[in-house]
């Protein structure tokens, strides 16, 4: 059966779907439904407080008793530089005043709510943990490991991917350009984003690892599955195609968007957070890009600009707030997250018949 | 059979296989191969005058008695600003000097090729004509259509693709960002060339189009058809495949720089021609993005930069010509172009089998 290999086998799924870590976009009724449905839901955790993500572990396995994932942010080296981030300030000053905004303090705690999450990971035995944004250290994986838990890298170039494997990840998702949201970079490849589409790039870390390698970017429907495994990845990560699910918690602002947007409206931007990441382009971008000064480092600049975001989004502004999605918008189709996983594992059943 | 679709059965073919039309990389030798193989070989002749196609129509037209086609750059709008061309100039003085180089005379005669290039298709009843850039007056395809010409059009969004079905084409080949040498790209979509992967580019263009598609974008092997094939191409066009193959005419130098990079190693940039391609990164990419000004158009930088680029290639300088090539440089093999042919025949069918 297509279903059946080293990556589902590793996972104990049925399908080889991941709906990807959508930091702040999964609700545990999303990551219960696609385990529930045969693939691995993965709680978006990039964004949470100890608490909240043993609220919703807690959640999910009131919900399911299959496997399911946390996918965590790696934190990574940020340059704490106050007139920067002043300068940011005096340049956001306006957009705050709109929506009658206090100026944020920035509060650098990644580092503290990582290691809680690991804790919590483990404390309650999650079967999997996916990683964005690099490789946590070497006594981190080996708890993790010694608590079985299944580890997923990301990877963004070949050599990325490597460092996964080396680094002990049980799989590996290559993220090619295509992807929505924030790009899982964490090698220096010079001035820019390896942005290396996902026909180019999975077939060349399928030739330079031995783990399984999971396809990302651009995948929404079971033409992408195909086309994946036929690259010789033994599965698929989809993130845009489960954002506009029903059981996301993307605001409807975002999934009409996503639903109105041609493949050419998206672009890789790190106004927003500091990080780069695809998404609809819109006014936001465009002002910022006009911005004199550096970027703060993630996670700075993204809390610099939360509370803005946060009020746009509620206000129904979609120019003022981050409005991710993958390249492929005009292959969404809004519906429930269930008959997503259904529908592609139809198409998947059925075409085979075909060949 | 695999092979057997609306594409292969609208170009006389008999495997889903285009060689692009690498403008100035291809040999008579090179196309017929292709072609005598089963697939279509093209010759690149962008840059060519009415004298050389003749004459390589003729060549190949002794070598094969197969279809092949003609790929043509399709004249676009371009400014002659004096001041412009005078202040590039200044900036290529001391490359020109390095090589012994006279300034050239800028000679702006696309209109006049490109019909003199039409005239030869029909007389000599080459079968295909493959276009870059664009899309030709009506008139023209109405000729060519009398003539019996097959057309295959490129598109690098969705909207460019419609464009090309609506004038008439026969095939349009979607180039996804992956794609080495020139991008096809002639809509505005803004600012930017559209950037689209191959992965979500071929579906959303097969979802919007009747005529068949073809996948272009970091296709080197029998996975990457298979996969363009699962997303709703009916076949694929690979150009650095071939461009290392034994009788492509680049240089000895380009086809090392390739086997020898890795997939991060490639960047899209207009300083050589005035139009956006992706190529190796080097010095001279470095060093033109310190240029003070605007970037004279296509075809205008393309001569500017032609004579450095062909004495720095007889050099063996890499760091001072174009080096155009793909997102796939690991998966390239440099061998004879009837063996690459083969081996991705082979591979299709081996996995056909396993399924």
């Amino acid at each position: 059966m297509w279903n059946e290999n080293g990556m589902t086998k590793v996972l104990g799924i049925q399908y080889p779907i991941i709906q990807a870590g959508m930091a702040g976009s999964t609700t545990p009724h999303l990551v219960s439904t696609i385990s529930e449905r045969g693939g691995l839901g993965t709680i978006g955790a990039g964004y949470f407080n100890a608490e909240k993500l043993e609220n919703e572990i807690l959640e999910v396995q009131r919900l399911t008793d299959k496997p399911f994932g946390v996918n965590l942010f790696v934190p990574s080296k940020n340059r704490y530089l106050p007139d920067q981030i002043n300068h940011m300030n005096a340049w956001l000053k306006p957009y705050r005043r709109a929506f009658n905004l206090e100026e944020p303090v920035v509060n650098v705690t990644e580092d503290i709510q990582f290691k809680q999450a690991i804790d919590l990971i483990i404390k309650y035995r999650v079967p999997v943990c996916c990683f964005t944004f690099g490789i946590p250290d070497e006594e981190t994986i080996q708890k993790l490991k010694e608590a079985n838990v299944t580890l997923v890298g990301t990877a963004t170039s070949v050599d990325e991917a490597i460092e996964n494997e080396r680094s002990g990840m049980d799989i590996i998702v290559a993220q090619g350009s295509e992807a929505g949201g924030h790009r899982g970079s964490f090698l220096n490849h010079g001035d820019d984003e390896p942005m290396i589409g996902t026909m180019s790039l999975v077939p060349q870390v399928v030739d330079n690892v031995t783990v399984p390698v999971v396809a990302a970017g651009g995948i929404m429907d079971g033409r992408g599955l195909l086309a994946s495994m036929m690259l010789g990845a033994q599965g698929v990560q989809m993130g845009t195609a489960f954002l506009i699910s029903d059981e996301s918690a993307a605001s409807d602002l975002l999934k009409n968007a996503i639903l109105g947007s041609k493949e050419t409206d998206t672009v890789v931007t790190k106004v927003f957070s500091g990080k780069y990441a695809r998404g609809i382009h819109n006014e936001f971008i465009d002002e910022m890009n006009q911005f004199d000064g550096e970027i703060p480092d993630y996670p700075i600049q993204n809390q610099l600009t939360n509370s803005i975001r946060k009020a746009a989004a509620q206000d129904g502004n979609r120019e003022l707030t981050h409005m991710w999605s993958g390249q492929s918008p005009r292959l969404a189709e809004k519906m429930h997250a269930a008959m997503i996983m259904d529908r592609v594992i139809s198409q998947v059943n059925k075409k085979l018949q075909l060949i």
